[in-house]
C-alpha cells in the first residue's frame, strides 16, 4: 500500500489545473499580431502559475519518494494542497484580466501561502515517519520553508503599494523553490 | 488481469471531475474584494464537493486493493458510480448558483445518494469474491453503509424545509465518510 | 517497451472525453424541477456516449492486453480510434440540443462507425502479431465485428425515418458490446 | 528514481491538450449538414494539431525510454516544451476561426517552432546521460533536428504569402516526423 495511487491522482490534478488556465485566453477579434495585445497581460500571469504549479509538482515528486506508508491523515493533507492549488486557475485568470490590480495579486499571493502552508504540513508529516536522528529532519529545518510564507506574506501586503514589488517577491520565491532539494537528491542516491 | 488499469481511469475521471468545477467560477466585473462576494456560495458548494469527491476517491483506493479479478461486472458498476460523480459539477454549480435553494439541494442530495448505492454496490461485488467466512464480510454489515442512505434520503427531504438542516446532513455524511474504514487497513497491514 | 504507456495516454484521453460530456449542461434559468426539462434530451444523449465510451475503454483493455510489441502502426492506429472518439462530446451535444433530429442523429452515427472501423484496424494489428493458427485468429472472425458496421449504417439511415428507430440501432449496438469478448477473458484466464 | 512520473504527467498534460481543443467546436445554430460548414476550417486545424501531438506523444515515448537518471534539468526542459505546447489549442483554435489568416498561422508556426527547440534541447540533456562513443549520439546529428527548424521557419515566412504554401511546409514536417526514429527502435530492440 504505497503512494502510487496518491502520486497518479495528484499528477492528474495537477496536469489539469496546469492546462486549463489556457481556456482562459479568448479568441482575439481581429486576425493582427496588434489584435494579440490584451493577452499579454493574461500570458504574462499564466507562465508565473504555469511555473509554481511546476515547481510544485516537482518538489511533490520528491517529497512522495520519502513516504514510507500511506494513511489517511497524508491523503487528507494531500487533498488541501491540491485545493488550494485548484484555486490557482481562478486566481490567475483574474489578475490577468485585472492587469495585475493590487486585490487579485492579494488573493493570488494568499491562495500561494495557502498552498505553500498546506505543503509544508504534508512535508512534516511525511518527515514524522523517519527516526528522529535520520537526515530527513534537517529538510525540515530548512531556510527555505522558513522563507517562503515571509517572502508570501510581503506579496500580499506590497500588492496595495506597486504591482512591481509585489510581482518581484512573486519571481523571487519561484527562484528559491526553482531548484529541488539537494538534500532529498543525495539521499536518494545513496539509498 | 488487476485492477491497475481501472484505478488509472477512475483517478483520471474523478481529477478532471474535481477540477472543472473550478471552470464555474466566472470572472468578477470589479477588481476589489467586494466584487467576490457573489463567489461565496459557489466556493461553499465548491468546498462540499472537492471533499465528497475526495472521500470517495479515499474509499475507492482501499476498496479496489480487495480485488481479487477484474471482471465485467466490477467494471460496469465502476462506471455506475463515475457516471453519478460525473453529475457532481452540474449540481454543485446549480446549488452554489441558486445559493443553496431547495430543489439543487435536494437535486444534490439524490446524485450523492445514487453514488453511495453504486459505490455499495461495487463494495458488495468484490466483497463476494472472498470466501464467505473472511472478515472482508463483515464490512458489508458495516453501520456506516447502512446509515448512509437514510442520512442522505434526510437531505433531499429536509432540502424544502431549511437549506441549514439539509447542510448538516450533509456535513454529517462527510465527516462519517472522512476517515478510510479502519478494518480494511488493519487487515491489509497484516498481509 | 510494452504498451504500458499507450494505455495511460488511451486512459487520460478516455477520461476526459466522458467528463467534458458534462460541461455541455448549462445551468438552468430557474430553480425548481420544472427548469430542469430542457436537459432531459442532453442527459439521454450524455447516457448513450458515456456507454459508448464506457465499452470502448473495457474492450480497448482487453484488447490492449494481447499486445505483444509495440510499434509505431499500432501507436497511429491507437491516435486514430481517440480521434474519432475526441468527436463525440461534439455530437453529442449537438444531437441533445437538437432534440435527437435526423441529422445530428445521422453524425453520430458515422462517427461511431468511424471509430468502430479504427478499432477494428487496431484489433487486426493486434491479431497479426500472433502465429496464424492461434486462437487469436478467431476473434478477428467474430459475428460482431462483423455486424457492427451494418448496425451503425442503419443507425445512420434511419435518423431520417425516425429517432425512434436510430436510436433503437445505437442502443441495439450498444447490448452487443456491452460484454468483453468472453474468449478473450478465457484465454488470459488459461495463460 | 525513474522517469515513470514524467512520463505520467506529461501524458497527463498531452491527454488534456489534444482533448480540450476540440471544446472550441461550438453548437451550429441549424440542425442540417448545412449548418456544419462553418466547421470546416476549425476541425482542418484540429486535425492538424492532433496529428502534431500525437508525433511529440509518439517520440516522446521513445526518447523517455533513453533517460538514466532524473534530475531537474530534465524536468524543467520537459515543462518547457509542454508549455509551448499547451499554447497549441489556443493558436489551432485561431488559426481555424480566422480561416488560416496569415497572422494566426505565422504564430502557429512560431509556437511548433518553439516547442521543437525545447524537444531538442530535451533531447540533448538526455543524449549527454550516455557515454560520447554509444551511438545515441548519432541521434543527435540526425538530418530531421537539424531539417525541421527550417522548415518551421519556412511555414513562418509563407504565412504572409499563402495560406497554401504555409500549410503544405505544416504537413511536410508532419510527415518526417510521423514514425519515430528507426535508430532509437532499433537500439531498444538490440537490449
Amino acid at each position: 500500500m504505497k503512494s502510487n495511487r496518491m502520486e497518479a491522482f495528484s499528477d492528474g490534478v495537477l496536469a489539469i489545473i496546469i492546462t486549463i488556465m489556457v481556456l482562459e485566453f479568448k479568441l482575439p477579434e481581429g486576425h493582427d499580431w496588434k489584435s494579440l495585445v490584451y493577452l499579454f497581460p493574461k500570458v504574462l500571469s499564466y507562465i508565473f502559475s504555469f511555473v509554481y504549479v511546476g515547481i510544485y509538482w516537482n518538489n511533490h515528486h520528491h517529497l512522495l519518494h520519502m513516504v514510507r506508508t500511506m494513511n489517511g491523515r497524508l491523503m487528507w493533507l494531500n487533498l488541501l494542497l491540491l485545493f488550494w492549488l485548484s484555486l490557482v486557475p481562478f486566481t490567475t485568470a483574474w489578475m490577468g484580466e485585472s492587469h495585475f490590480a493590487p486585490t487579485p495579486m492579494a488573493l493570488y499571493g494568499i491562495i500561494l501561502t495557502l498552498a505553500s502552508m498546506s505543503y509544508w504540513l504534508l512535508q512534516r508529516s511525511i518527515i514524522n515517519q523517519h527516526p528522529r536522528d535520520s537526515h530527513f529532519h534537517t529538510i525540515g529545518r530548512s531556510w527555505k520553508a522558513k522563507l517562503s510564507p515571509i517572502l508570501y506574506l510581503l506579496t500580499v501586503l506590497t500588492a496595495y503599494i506597486s504591482p512591481w514589488v509585489s510581482g518581484f517577491f512573486i519571481v523571487l520565491v519561484a527562484i528559491i523553490w526553482f531548484l529541488p532539494d539537494r538534500r532529498i537528491e543525495e539521499f536518494l542516491r545513496e539509498k
